[in-house]
């Protein structure tokens, strides 16, 4: 019962640059996930053409997995040159992103929103705030739309000694309507759009936020 | 009954730049499905070849759908080129095109339309006109094609809010039989051509369309 | 009872430079089937390996109906190249061809003639000649050679309105026993050789063929 598929030890007290707890579920209960990424400098060569930056993915991502880590990808750039047009980090890094317990195969777009942060984490060189844990399929403009299984994803989260988390706006009612005592001892906050996720996991980056023109 | 495989939230209030409603159906009913589209800037390197503009798609687009978009890319390159030969930006851009609700596998070759207009609002970075969905099959020289699922497709847009549709003049039999309780309350435009859809889709860039020479 | 697997709106009253009228069957009664080509002009970089030309296909086009277009390709670069050396179109541009109705598969070779003439109408900037229809295996060297289906295409060629249709030569007698009432109303030619397609199909640039040297 509520059982998961794949469980996490938490191998990070405090989370290092790069490194972001994501929430899973499935129908034998919820988890929480670790995303990951390590950038690599790409060498000038004098001669022959230059490398490509590029994302390169691990940790037996199922299709739509590996589709979202290529959105997050996608937006993480756009954002990032919105935020701060001289941060050229993806145009001279290539990144590897991993999600461990690489045997246990994982799926679904839910994990757009902690990619997303694993790699602004990394481009900024800011690790995200302490015992936070996030949720949403990411749009590649920045929305943060709904995702499954709230209730196994909160208790999950617990379980691991997360203190907050975000979950899209959208699931607002279906956190809502969670029994107390699932509810109690966690601090949830909505997020709509991306940057709502960035105000949260970046504390000591907001200050950029002022650069986005809506 | 008519429960559509994809609903959809409809996470956009106004569309903004690239985003575009389009119009979806299968045996379980019809929804609303956004198609949207990003660039990214080609980096020029002083040694080196030149990176090479290209599109790349997510959101669990089957094998038609793919190519689609490719046909879209197409047209929409040489129907700039026709309405403005100055605007270089599909050279100076990668593209990437996200279908979201990432989870859902998306099917058939009425998104065509959809998707062209979306990579032309951002090539002339020009917002769609609001509450507008569209759906119709492209050819490559821009003739727009009979679809399915004109009942669906018409229930699902005024579900979402949209105020008018564009379908395909070879459709427009079958939205005339329909109930006068379905047909009500939604604005309902025929597309024959692309140009018919760009010239309801972009009022304010409807005097580039004086390039055209038919 | 000879319904085709896809039919044919006709949504080219004229067909434009690329676009040809195939005739294709299968066991439920044949169907006229566009081919359209757009061609995009390979772009000159001041650094860096020029573009490579190549051709592109979609419209759910089976194996070898692929292979046709590959076949069609390289015929057409050379008949072009016989017919007028100092026309460079194929060496500058690359070439998208699709065929509509992307959502019925399409397959066999008996769209070889038709595909090689809408890559020579691209190339000549020239369109076919007017509510033309024409179906042939052609092979690699210009022979125009047996296909099936003549009653089907034959039947399908007068719904659709068309007035003359191209048929290879080893189909002659297999189009005369048909009965006058699915003879008459339509004007049938025979091609042995791609040349004698071509002689019918571009009245205007006959004159090209006396530069075949035979």
């Amino acid at each position: 019962l509520g059982i998961p598929s794949y469980t996490s030890d938490r191998y990070y007290e405090t989370t290092p640059v790069g490194v972001v707890n994501g929430l899973a579920y499935n129908t034998r209960g919820g988890s929480t996930l670790y995303i990951e990424s390590t950038a690599e400098k790409l060498v000038s060569s004098l001669s022959g053409p230059p490398k490509e930056p590029s994302l390169k993915t691990t940790g037996k991502l199922g299709e739509v997995m590996s589709e979202s880590s290529t959105i997050a990808y996608t937006f993480a750039k756009n954002f990032l040159y919105t935020l701060d047009p001289k941060n050229t980090f993806f145009h001279t890094h290539s990144i590897h992103l991993h999600s461990p317990q690489g045997d246990q195969a994982k799926e679904g777009p839910s994990a757009g929103v902690t990619m997303a942060t694993s790699l602004l984490s990394l481009a900024l060189n800011e690790p995200v705030l302490n015992d936070l844990g996030m949720t949403g399929e990411l749009t590649i403009t920045g929305k943060v739309i709904t995702i499954g299984g709230v209730k196994e994803k909160t208790i999950a989260a617990k379980r691991s000694g997360l203190k907050s988390i975000i979950i899209p706006t959208n699931n607002q009612t279906s956190f809502e309507e969670l029994p107390d005592y699932i509810k109690n001892g966690i601090d949830v906050k909505y997020a709509k759009e991306y940057k709502d996720v960035f105000e949260i996991a970046f504390p000591n980056k907001k200050y950029l936020l002022e650069n986005l023109k809506n």
